[in-house]
């Protein structure tokens, strides 16, 4: 079958959907809300669509994809810095003991990140992470990030802008890492690209001014913190949002009960076979309360299994 | 003369700018960042532009449009506030003391700005903002506040986003007494304004999920703020960026600095008939590094007098 031309009739726009109660409803959803003269009306400026990043738009397995940029990083590095031999939990990283890695707590997680990612400006580290991508492959597949993008939400985005929403991401990850591959990977601009942050200073010691990144946590974009970076940035309401985790949890609270037709959408992720199946029983992507609360407020919940025809894309991906 | 059609043949744009080499200058810098194949060429999502907002796109004499609304709330809410008779700085602005008023230091601003726009969401402060404008009048000119938008820069504006530009602004005043008025008054989405801002606080009290402004400033997007600001929220430097004030340095330093073509504009207000005539001697609009490190990076400096034809709308303006 030819996965990118939808022969049913029902819409040629998510033809990595199948004809389920999900698809109709976004789909339904999306003409409500752009036919002029409806009730349910919104005009272009507001129709906001915040998505979570990982585990919602691309794979969030065996870890975040940041993290494992963050060990391939350190291993790179290590020449430059013997000491991390005998220094946790570079140590752990460059024994390549997993087990560590995998459990490793929010402190050590935040040193190994802000030891890679901060103490540049946004255009060297833009470069690092290009230059990683290249070559760099999920360990549990053997696959380019690239392909590691959902291929029903990469058109679900397409869908959305080509009727008129403008498309944001709003990550618990860091900002920076997500602005470096946000327009290649899922054709959003960086200033639409929400996330965790450090905080910024500016140097002009040379006459040639910089913005350069320092290892001081700014905010945490996750839980509360999701649904306070997008009325920081945007300063609206989003009608449509969609996540994977309890992270979520009050970014789809708050967006869902604004006022007019919302759209909440909650990937999960039942699917053993072509992805992971994991909810509550999982750290990375622990979703719990957010699936209860989903009945509660009416949200979509997408069954991978049932309602994604295809998962990750097909062929080689080129950049869009 | 009409003035909203030019008949030079030179551009229909622009009407409002007089045919002098700062109009020549803007042209040709869109002309050449526009124009497919030209080694000037910047793709469109690489076109940011950023606009500081008090004396740059509308007037801020006697003072910050924020602070004349702060004071009208004062007074609005005084009869819910007896103590304020006696307490500072409410008691000088409802005598109307106005000398004390135009010499408020720092902290006195804040506290008038906290007391009359936070521990609300946006949506209701947005609804006091917009009914304040429908009948608030500038105390100098007598006019209400939509016209006293710089006519010519409401054109550049438009002439930028007709070319593919995003517009945003940046200003040292609060994002969100801008955002309540910036669709209306420029064509200017809430998520592209960047400004002064207080912490947010998340509230779920009684299930219904909302975004609280508090009375704790968060960060002043002034001076070095003001480039970190647009590094923050846009992540990219802008290619054209325009200020008024030495509050704007950094913001033009910094992004005229970048490689590839860069437009620096420094708005000197010259024009004591038409509108204000003032620079390093003034409190509000302090322009003298600025205007000397302009000349260091070749910025455009707009003289009003000469370079603008018309100063503020002629005829009534309705919402555009
Ligand atoms: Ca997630
Ligand atoms: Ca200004």
């Amino acid at each position: 079958i030819n996965i990118f031309f939808s022969s049913t009739g029902v819409s040629a726009d998510l033809p990595s959907w199948n004809n389920t109660s999900t698809k109709s409803a976004i789909v339904s959803f999306v003409k409500k809300v752009t036919q002029e003269g409806s009730s349910d009306f919104v005009p272009p400026e507001l129709r906001i669509a915040v998505f979570d990043n990982d585990g919602t738009l691309w794979a969030e397995k065996p870890a975040y994809v940041q993290l494992l940029f963050a060990i391939d990083e350190i291993k790179r590095l290590a020449p430059e810095h013997p000491k991390w031999q005998k220094e946790q939990p570079f140590a752990s990283i460059l024994k390549e003991d997993f087990h560590s890695l995998l459990t490793l707590g929010k402190a050590d997680r935040l040193k190994i990140i802000s030891t890679t990612q901060t103490g540049m400006t946004d255009t060297e580290f833009n470069r690092v992470v290009n230059s990683w991508l290249t070559d760099a492959k999920n360990p549990l597949t053997g696959k380019p990030y690239r392909n590691m993008v959902y291929q029903p939400m990469h058109e679900l985005l397409e869908y959305l802008r080509a009727n008129g929403f403008k498309t944001y991401i709003s990550s618990g990850g860091g900002v920076d890492f997500i602005r470096a591959l946000s327009m290649s990977f899922y054709g959003i601009p960086p200033e639409q690209v929400i996330g965790s942050r450090f905080k910024l200073r500016y140097e002009d010691d040379d006459g040639h001014p910089q913005i350069i990144t320092t290892d001081k946590l700014d905010f945490v974009n996750d839980g509360v913190g999701k649904a306070i970076g997008i009325s920081q940035v945007i300063g609206l309401r989003p009608i449509f949002v969609a996540g994977n985790s309890d992270g979520d949890l009050q970014m789809l609270e708050w967006s869902t009960s604004g006022k007019g037709p919302r759209f909440g959408m909650l990937i999960h992720h039942t699917d053993s076979k072509r992805e992971w199946s994991y909810d509550s029983g999982s750290k990375v992507g622990h979703l719990d309360k957010a699936l209860k609360a989903a009945k509660l407020y009416g949200w979509t919940v997408v069954d991978m299994t049932k309602d994604w025809a295809v998962v990750f894309p097909q062929s080689k991906v080129t950049t869009p």
